[in-house]
């Protein structure tokens, strides 16, 4: 293989790029000619915008110190892949929040044309996304191999955009759990107003929000779980198989975007069809290209099939854990049922309920994940781990696409609502909605099982590189790592849930305050103060995203060097286990109590309004910072431990 | 050393049983002198002896089974061991049980004579308790010694015990949390009648679950923590260094014996004195006289105190960990406070910040139980460990006599209460039961950290018994035996939870219909049917228990005979750290939600009949099955499946 190749993937890259720009123009030729439309979505953008400055500017001194620190004790192309992979996902974070931004509007007003037309915008706003971060995510680590020609520098890369999505995720977490919390609980249920109703003070907080938390948390996110796969791949590849092994992942990765642009031409709903089959068939047509594609690149690299199971066997693992996760999560199953049912004995049953179902989802995920894992190793011993990885997350592009689609559908219908459209636009921004939430299962099926079988690769790649013979586990050290590692996930998550808990004390109080203060606020006479609301989960969300961020990245750093590389990979293995298992178990119980609510509403159990309702709503709160703070970052949280771990390996052997 | 050091320690058993028998006689003596705390202490009595009769009988075909199985795939000395530990361990369930349930009428007929009186029958009664297990413990492991002379073979002792605690505590959980929850949902909130009222139909089983549970349930959970450290530092000190190695944690179990005794003397409260202090008194005077004891001991046996400081290790451990749980548990602290605070703004704030504080809370004691690992390697190998773990356990005898005190006192309220005695009685019991809970925590503390350091020794004793080199974490079975290990107290804790939940659904649909359909139940002319709650509650403990009990046994097994000896290693890894977690978790959890509610009790946050107090029995009433039924299991969970190991593994090398 030439050099010519690197050409290739980094094509596949330009291509996704092309391919949202096409796209953006597309959304920006479509024109909103309704003034309130425009207004409030002027007003969303620019709190979430200005949130994701601030942010980023927070981050600043972060990134300088440890590129610093790399630049230092490591070396200069560490440091300069570090703050790259940093700049990369705050480019495609800053990308996505824009065109999603700009297209929540443009579906609300497309609603008043149709479902087609709301679908095509809201599902082409969420390709912008998808696109943007595989294309941005491949370039970026061709652009660094190119540079530099190791592995084990681009893991720095992978660093980089693990810190910004962790600090992103916990933040947008927190900024949008404390407005929702707030908004929910004195709004809906003390005042006794609709969601998204004008007159929330914390309206457009809840909704600049949804766009913080699910499209730049959430963008960040995947873009730090695909390259970190990709990189994974790369260094275990490189010492197995040379540049075979190096070129394989980004091939694979090249397929996938090609893959999903492939598929977004299956996106199509005939009128008065099923949207919920459009976004299905686009994800299973991806997933079948991409296997084809496999077949052919593993055929042409090695000559052989071998490792091409291995990526079937992730692809396929995804997929299952996908419906899986919609099962345990979904009211067309029994689990969420018995939730709804427990709520008619009160609020302690349905918690109770949650949590039982919330801990035993967790059974068969792992059980796949084992499953991947041991195919993968058949197939391809722990590089085969490493490429079912990227398997599961080369379709990024489109499951990200389907996934973002998701909040745009979202905050159409709050546009929608507080612009006063006619209730049949809602209703169709409902419809949206619904099929955003179940086609969203899978995805965080991928997101769950690609970030255990990263973890894996990662940790693989680290003992590589500190040339460990073993991991004994009989050793104390390996074991009180372990017990570490274990460890923090759960401060973690008592660290972000609790920080929800105090930022929506204070949104309460002061949305409270504005009810009881503002004259007319009631009648829609006195205008609420949007922005003191905004300003409390700003202020919430970047003061209380320091320490579990630093946590992260210091904690391993320390065990490292005071108990020796053997702990600090005990400390790696021990986070991976708490920490997929915490994920899985917050992820679902948040989705079974929310969807459990919305059964109830739905008119079972006596609807909306009876104690069995009052006590749904108390399990979907809780279950809001499991979902959506404490849950997807621990994603985040065991790659960016394992790749901090093989990026300072240099200090630990 | 010759044969009559068994001698010395056999002798120290024996002191053990005489000191109960005494103290049985002394219960005995004391006459009550009132019909109807005679007449409602003998139907608490009859209730619980007929469950643990039910029990232990549907128990008779798994303990067969699994002897068959034994003498039939491993020899038949591991088959009689296995058949004594367990009626050894129903054995001390069944005594403590008699004697406790004697002694709840007892105190509360005490209590009328004043608070002294009350003080001394309860904590004689739990000292029957305390010191029977301890007597018990130690004379089977010596008769079994004495019969075999192979550690690894009187390891099947500790497995037939920790098999029948864990279905002790489990099958005790769900009975005594449905019934507490049937009796407090319908009765104190629902039909607005006070705590132990004998209008509530439930009221008779939640009087017989706190014995059941409390009692049986944690008498045989301590039971099999003590025998299991001695075992497990026996296996691990005869390859190190035979007969010493073998005596020496014999001999620390003989002196916490007689520090025990001696502890007992120091519970003394002058009239008007403060039984808090006499408790914690005994406690540290045991304490003390352990430390001077392993002292003297260590040097005698191995001519050198290097081990005695991995000893004193393991106590300053366990005495930490005992009064950190305090810390977040206690309304003296600011976690309880939090957590009431947070009340004010509804359920979901209060689970919310009781899941914070739960999963926060594990984080000092796991450092501990880390440092308490490291002094124990550092001074003593990993014989270290294990002696550390006999040396927080060795205080057992009066630990339990302090921790079983506790439900004593609660049950002596509850029949003052159905009595009618003075409210001055009730003020009495309702003291001695507050200092019960305060002083529990410490030997909640001592359980979840002996119980992490004996099964890290029973895993130690597990990898030599295999002969296994390494057990290396780089090795994909190893990590997959990790993943599954992670899981199970995921499971386990699910399938426990969700058993609470729908036995007591079925007890709150039978209250309900008792309150609907008897005549004149709410004025006390028409008489509630106490048994069929008490049936509701038997059943459902009964059929409950089997699926998590065989999966403790079965799935170590599985994975042994399938994945091989290295990944039931990492299978025994995973299921501590997990286990651990969760237990603090969940135990601590569930102790500041039940705090937080007396403390709005006090009056704090607008006192009783407030929202805030409604929010906090919420919590309350979730946290009932986190501290008593999954919480407590998972310790014995992870010894059960690190036994389990060890028996079998002929099996698996």
């Amino acid at each position: 293989m030439g050099v010519s190749w690197i050409g290739v993937v980094g094509g596949a890259g330009v291509l996704a790029l092309l391919f949202a720009f096409v796209a953006t123009g597309k959304i920006n030729a479509f024109k909103v000619e309704n003034d309130r439309i425009n207004e409030l979505s002027g007003i969303i953008q620019k709190g979430a915008m200005a949130f994701l400055y601030r942010e980023y500017k927070a981050l600043v001194p972060f990134v300088l110190l440890v590129a610093a620190l790399l630049a230092f004790k490591i070396n200069v192309p560490n440091a300069v892949c570090f703050v790259s992979g940093a700049l990369c996902s705050a480019l495609t974070g800053y990308v996505g929040m824009r065109v999603a931004t700009k297209s929540n509007g443009k579906t609300a007003y497309g609603a008043s044309q149709g479902m087609n037309s709301a679908l095509r915008i809201a599902f082409t706003g969420g390709s912008v996304m998808g696109m943007t971060v595989v294309g941005v995510g491949i370039l970026g680590i061709v652009g660094m191999y190119v540079l530099y020609g190791d592995a084990n520098v681009i893991a720095s890369f992978g660093f980089g955009a693990s810190s910004i999505a962790l600090f992103a995720r916990v933040g947008g977490g927190i900024y949008t759990k404390a407005a929702d919390v707030g908004a929910d609980l004195v709004g809906k249920v003390e005042a006794g107003i609709p969601e998204d109703d004008p007159r929330n003070p914390a309206v457009i907080a809840d909704n600049v929000g949804d766009n913080v938390g699910d499209i730049a948390g959430m963008g960040a996110d995947l873009f730090e779980s695909y390259v970190n796969s990709i990189i994974a791949a790369m260094a275990v590849g490189a010492l197995l198989f040379g540049v075979a092994g190096v070129a394989y992942p980004l091939f694979l990765a090249a397929i996938g975007i090609v893959a999903s642009i492939l598929g977004t031409f299956f996106v199509r709903v005939k009128e008065g069809g099923d949207p919920q089959f459009a976004l299905r068939m686009g994800l299973i047509s991806t997933g079948l290209f991409m296997i084809l594609g496999a077949f052919f690149v593993t055929r042409w690299i090695f000559d052989d099939l071998t490792l091409f199971w291995a990526v079937v066997g992730g692809v396929a693992s995804g997929v299952i854990i996908g419906y899986i996760t919609e099962i345990y999560t979904s009211s067309s199953y029994g689990s969420v049922k018995e939730i709804a049912n427990a709520s008619n004995t009160g609020a302690a049953t349905n918690i109770l309920a949650g949590i039982g179902v919330g801990m035993k989802s967790t059974g068969w995920p792992v059980l796949f994940i084992c499953a991947a894992t041991l195919v993968g190793v058949h197939f391809g011993g722990l590089y085969g781990i490493a490429c079912a990885a990227v398997g599961m997350l080369a379709i990024t592009g489109m499951a990200l696409s389907v996934d973002a689609y998701g909040p745009i559908a979202d905050n159409a219908g709050g546009i929608a609502e507080m612009s006063g459209l006619p209730h049949e636009v809602r209703n169709i921004t409902d419809k949206l909605d619904a099929v955003g939430n179940t086609t969203a299962a899978i995805g965080k099926g991928l997101a769950i099982g690609s970030a255990a079988l990263t973890a894996l690769a990662l940790f693989v790649a680290y003992a590589q590189a500190v040339k460990l013979d073993t991991i004994d586990l009989k050793d104390p050290k390996v074991m009180v790592g372990l017990f570490i590692g274990g460890l923090l996930p759960f401060l973690f998550s008592a660290l972000s849930i609790q920080a929800v808990g105090r930022a929506a004390q204070k949104m309460i109080d002061e949305v409270r305050r504005q009810f009881r203060e503002i004259p007319g606020i009631m009648e829609g006479t006195g205008k609420p103060e949007y922005e003191r609301c905004v300003d409390i989960s700003t202020a919430a969300a970047l003061r209380e995203m320091v320490i579990p961020g630093l946590m992260a990245v210091v904690v391993p750093v320390v065990v490292g060097l005071i108990l020796g590389a053997e702990a600090l990979g005990g400390l790696l293995g021990g986070s991976i286990v708490t920490g997929v298992m915490m994920a899985i178990f917050m992820a679902n119980a948040g989705g079974a109590w929310d969807n459990a609510k919305k059964y109830i509403e739905e008119g079972h159990h006596g609807g909306k309004g009876t104690p069995a309702h009052a006590a749904a709503v108390v399990g979907d709160t809780v279950g809001d910072p499991f979902k959506d703070t404490a849950g997807p970052s621990l994603n985040i949280l065991i790659k960016l431990m394992s790749v901090v771990a093989l990026v300072l390996a240099p200090l630990f052997s």
